[in-house]
């Protein structure tokens, strides 16, 4: 077998290089992970009606044991959900993917959720960071995902360092099983990485059981996540069989492109890169037209004459991942973008006006999510 | 300078070799710590009045810091005690000693023990132990810690994963500044130790500024302990000035030997060398006659003429490290010992009476103990 060049670098510690169509499939292969393929989405299709658009767009374009998963459910097994997010600052656009999709598997399948926090990783992993900060970050975070429109009796925070009393042991299972060489070849981590982040994915792993001890059965689980999430659960998936739990099933989301350019993850260390859910809409505003690469012609008259590229302009990008759930729209746009009749600076005004709408709803319902979260972290 | 022949290896996780009085000089200049000389033990006499056996006869030979912790004791600072017991089986005589000592400066420096439990660092270590015969392990081992006469006002039981909620965040902060090289170097890992070994350190360090975090204020923290757990703290103290709090300090003990040879660390893989807490009188018995090593000589009439060696007569030590608290009564019976006046039948005899009278008072103060667990296991 031909040894395929690895041109992007994609661990939960580092994605290097921007990742294009074909790096998604690269990935496919370097991971192991299945294609999230027609009968696949016809399945679930079937079983709920509908497919949401970043199912139907590929934004969602890979798994792991979907199928089983699907089996579970159609013999009238339930399953539950499991996303996270690692505090260490604001939430952007790119984090609300997977916790979208959530919200509509949450609704379709009538799921739990449980949303863990592991507020002690990029404590980990930042030296700068403290725990002071990170606290703080948790809690803004938590507005973003109650904000979203999760089902309180349905869904439960787990807070790593708060629910240590039931998570640790747990975690200790599973770090019994998983050596050095294991962390140190799928995160590449070196002789210099603190013990604490040697030791972190053993925490990462226990939401995908805890509802089963919980509940004294075993339950089946799913992670939508984004794709460079899926080392720590790679891991996971082989130590839960050996502890008499299955392995979690796992739908892969691909990153939502940084406004620099087409392809890379939004970053949290460029801000013009990204827009957070706190943004004013002035900000939205002059992010998207300063930042937002475009793929229009050098002038307008150029443009009308040959047309954009909707595949690497990341305003069109951003309606196709979040923002246009409407197909027809966007292929209206995508048309007119590509024949010249809509500008660069009309598509992005149109992109300004749907993350403005989206982020002033969003906004609201975060203030009003202030006074709800001890209804959502998990009283265990 | 001259690099010294080590003989022993001493850690944690392994004591290979018999380790004899000039092992313990050397691992003085190995792990860097003082020699706990006569200047030291009469400022502890000054300060209490009197001196415990096992500080009188070099049981515990050496210290860090403790002219420190002594002048902040002579200051009006109070300090706090700290030790533990990984439980993973039964509690041995070996055990014991350093909580003897605990229960001895409890009295006499008024001072709070915070006795830790790390309920998973032997389920890490050991391949076959599962939580659920450790968690048993605990509860067994807490009625001896109990049993010896412990102010329950004064004393508070940590289990690391019942405690988690309180340890693991402190124990994140710890980690965060320990790499894997250094617990390569210190406990000898490898690539193939497991993910939970490599962070277990981390653990045992939080009690050494827990009681700081909670009463809001930097405590002096003295450990007694074997001296084979001088590692974990060598690190520990390398990072606590990092994090705010004090350096503590610790008083090393020797090891009891086991039964079988003079100098071995007892071990709980050998119950032939080992006498448990909970051993009746006929098993105490058959123990000490078949197996203590003796230092006498082959035929009595060659005794009587030669005399005994009790400086490799495990009896006679058991009686100088454990078992006979009068200092005149011990000199005693080492010169006829030497004399060849008591003969080994009779130093045996003499031992096992010892332990019989202690291990019943021991066994009725742990049968009470059943029901005090509660009282001192802390709530926080």
């Amino acid at each position: 077998m031909k040894r395929e060049r690895i041109k992007v670098n994609v661990t939960p510690y580092e994605v290097r290089g921007n990742v294009t169509e074909e790096d998604y499939q690269c990935l496919i292969r370097q991971f192991g992970i299945w294609p999230l393929n027609k009968e696949l989405l016809d399945r679930i299709k079937r079983n709920v009606g509908e497919l949401h658009f970043m199912l139907r767009r590929g934004v969602f374009f890979a798994h792991r044991d979907l199928n089983w998963l699907l089996d579970e459910y159609e013999k009238g097994n339930e399953f539950f959900l499991y996303t996270g997010r690692a505090p260490s600052g604001e939430t952007h656009i790119g984090h609300l993917v997977p916790w979208v999709l959530c919200k509509w598997l949450q609704d379709k399948f009538d799921a739990e959720l449980w949303f863990q926090f592991p507020d002690e990783e990029k404590f980990m992993f930042k030296p700068e960071l403290t725990f002071e900060e990170v606290q703080k970050h948790t809690y803004e975070n938590m507005l973003d995902v109650i904000a979203l429109g999760f089902d309180p009796k349905k869904t439960h925070f787990l807070i790593d360092t708060r629910h240590a009393n039931l998570m640790y042991k747990e975690a200790c299972k599973v770090a019994k099983k998983i050596t050095f060489s294991t962390v140190k070849a799928v995160f590449g981590f070196t002789n210099e990485t603190n013990i604490g982040s040697i030791f972190y994915t053993a925490m990462q792993s226990v939401p995908c059981f805890l509802p089963s001890i919980l509940k004294k059965k075993n339950i089946p689980c799913l992670i939508p996540l984004g794709v460079d999430q899926d080392p720590h659960f790679r891991i996971t998936r082989d130590i839960l069989p050996k502890l008499g739990y299955y392995k979690p099933a796992i739908l892969h989301a691909k990153f939502l492109s940084g406004l620099k350019s087409y392809g890379s993850k939004m970053s949290t260390s460029d801000p013009d890169s990204t827009i957070w859910t706190t943004d004013s809409p002035e900000q939205v505003r002059n992010k998207i037209m300063k930042h937002a690469f475009s793929g229009g012609r050098g002038s307008i008259a150029e443009h009308r004459k040959l047309g954009g590229n909707p595949d690497i302009d990341v305003s069109f990008q951003w309606l196709y991942y979040f923002f246009e759930p409407d197909d027809k729209k966007l292929a209206e746009i995508r048309e007119d973008y590509k024949s010249g009749k809509l500008l660069t600076s009309e598509l992005k005004a149109y992109l300004i006006d749907r993350i403005n709408a989206f982020l002033k709803e969003h906004q609201r319902k975060r203030e009003a999510a202030r006074e709800q979260t001890d209804k959502f972290i998990f009283k265990g």
